[in-house]
């Protein structure tokens, strides 16, 4: 079984994933446009990356060993599920209190789960397999850490302050919680990607 | 003139330079003491730090480019004034609104001003010379940036959440901020040092 990760999450450097009421984005993502290698992505809605090398490598590399995806109803009705696919063409996991009314079975595209984190990691590990499961969002992020469920924190930490917003692990309640690492650090242009495991 | 840089200041992952109530402070400054090399401070209340060789070359070398040093009241008193000095060794101006009534004289320790960040940061870069002046503390970072005099922004980021407390460009009113870099990344043990650019 595959380890259970955030893969690549973007931060401020104030420690936020989003800024004030959902703002923020063009300065926290910046860094997937503004490089010279192309990362094409599976969602009609989402066009290629443009990265640095270092990120390139980076994120192929984490795309390659991701099985399957978790994720919160939230991010799934703000992206409108991605155009139909995620961008980084796998399955993805649901959690929601009910399932959509347009999305009446689960396809290889989306999978809805109603039982709670532990239910919807454990499905996504079920499609993962031998790979990694990576959750995306911050609730997501942080239901995981307090379920015990995460295996590594993986950040892309940008230089911006955003002063507000939308914390990674926002409302934990387990706070402090201390990692171990981190475990890798590469640099590349307008991010610093960091890696830390979950002290067990 | 040197520059004007918040040196090293640890940081929790999530953005926190002191936990909910000034706790987290044996979480955030382990990595002080976890280390093979010893750093002697001039302060009588601080016992040497012992860090990785890595975090030793670089507080070695930014105690060496130091000239004076910017802190708030706060945490003057909260320190109970290192004891008499400051652990960097060098002259501390301390912004307040009254001077306090057991130093009626500056002297080579600590100067007091009165006159706002602009004055603080003056007369620190007088007395500093060639050499860089330090501003220490969420507050005398943020109202620094404010102000467009600082620098640069070094953060000692370490891998702990602590869920609330201080930020370190507390109630920053320009957010957001951009900054450049990191234009500098070196790996201790417990505790990534990174250097951004404030553009001007």
């Amino acid at each position: 079984m595959g380890k259970v990760t955030t893969s690549v999450t973007t931060m401020s450097l104030d420690g936020y994933i989003a800024g004030p009421e959902e703002s923020g984005f063009d300065l926290l993502f910046r860094w997937y446009g503004d490089g010279d290698v192309e990362i094409p992505t599976a969602s009609p809605d989402v066009p290629p990356f443009r990265v640095s090398a270092a990120s390139a490598e980076l994120i192929r590399r984490e795309w390659g060993n991701t099985g399957a995806l978790v994720v919160g109803r939230h991010l799934y009705d703000l992206t409108h599920a991605w155009g139909g696919r995620h961008p980084m063409d796998v399955t993805t996991v649901v959690l929601t209190h009910r399932r959509p009314e347009d999305r009446p079975e689960d396809d290889e595209n989306f999978v809805f789960v109603t039982g709670g984190i532990e239910a919807a990691v454990a499905r996504a590990q079920e499609l993962a397999g031998e790979k990694d499961v990576v959750v995306n969002g911050g609730q997501m992020a942080r239901q995981c850490l307090e379920a015990g469920l995460l295996d590594e924190v993986g950040i892309a930490l940008v230089p911006v302050v955003l002063g507000g917003g939308t914390r990674l692990f926002d409302g934990l309640g387990s706070a402090p919680v201390r990692f171990d690492g981190p475990v890798a650090v590469v640099e590349g242009e307008g991010v610093t990607h960091l890696r830390y495991r979950v002290g067990k």
